[in-house]
């Protein structure tokens, strides 16, 4: 997702309280940050969201699932911007953070093992195949995810763009991963309950298209 | 598949020795059976194509596979009679028998965890809602392949039908089966390599069409 510029929002983006900017140094270390954060003790199951967007689902999983932490990674400060400013309206919402960051750069951010579940949700599709490799879905990504998961994470994609659907469930299953749930009409399918919509997946339902869905685990041994 | 009716093909089946007429009888001794009819010992890998049409993938895979027993499953006579004439060909195929039998009756035939791989080929798309559990993918039927298939068995599926293949893949996925292969586009796909095509198959994808492709295992776990 891209947004008109907005001036200002580099500068708005490094003074926030919610925005993590030294990333890189955290990697191996969110749990305590959070711990620090929230003033809580012990270990909590850490969610990220690569292309987080304007943050809508993940501020409601945040708001949902307490005892989680959440991190929604967005390449984009406009859009970024945009997530602020409705976290700005609850700052109580101690459990999610931001991170300004190219997905490109995941492996500097977490260590091995740290992360318990990934959420992609409408993907850039990068529809040229010499781009192949940049879909979050691509081979190189799922390897990425395999090694900071934790064994029983997992990762959950969503979109309406079936090109992408169907490219990144081969992808899955000839890497290897286990894929435990799938639809292609998500909102009509058993999996509807306790879906949480992104901003992009009520406007595009809201338009007659079907939102595919899948949920996959690194391992199927 | 079916074809104008040919007189006289049910008697022509009656009389051949490479049609089993009492299959029920057969369940639980299939490997016996073969055994007598090759004259050999042994326990060799049995093989189940449902849905067979005239013969040209199961003979093929009978021809590559030696060490294999296979069982050609077709509900109409006309078809059967094809699949006949061709093996009237080449009667030292002796590792392939056919039956004529409709696929609802498979429990009667086959013993849990007597059959080692499924073979369905371009099934009958059944593309109403209300026909949808005659579709050989659909829940009752991946219950019953689940108990005929011993433990290291799998099902491979075909179909130049993408509504079907979809219906397909999701239900394996809900009834907790786990896709090994996947392709929309098999014949460009790593799995390309060993594929024996089907009559069908040659010809639908002679027309431009795309097959897809999946491989699953009754667990996942």
């Amino acid at each position: 997702m891209r947004l008109r510029n907005v001036p200002g929002s580099r500068e708005l983006i490094a003074i926030s309280p919610d925005v993590v900017h030294d990333e890189k140094s955290k990697k191996g270390h969110w749990k305590e940050f959070f711990n620090e954060r929230e003033g809580k003790t012990g270990s909590r199951p850490l969610h990220v969201e690569i292309g987080m967007g304007k943050g809508t689902f993940l501020m409601e999983m945040a708001r949902r699932n307490p005892e989680v932490d959440f991190i929604g990674i967005e390449k984009y400060s406009s859009v970024l911007l945009r997530a602020l400013e409705k976290h700005a309206e609850e700052p109580e919402l101690k459990n999610i953070v931001f991170v300004r960051m190219d997905a490109e750069e995941i492996e500097e951010v977490f260590a091995p093992g740290e992360i318990d579940y990934i959420y992609l949700n409408f993907s850039d599709p990068w529809p040229k195949d010499r781009h192949a490799k940049r879909r979050l879905t691509s081979d190189r990504f799922l390897d990425r995810y395999r090694v900071m998961l934790n064994g029983g994470g997992g990762v959950t994609f969503k979109t309406d763009n079936r090109d992408l659907f169907e490219f990144s469930v081969e992808s899955a299953v000839k890497n290897g991963w286990m894929v435990q749930e799938i639809s292609r009409d998500l909102h009509a399918s058993p999996y509807a309950e306790g879906n949480v919509m992104t901003e992009y997946e009520k406007k595009f339902s809201g338009l007659g298209n079907k939102i595919c869905m899948m949920k996959i685990l690194p391992s199927r041994i």
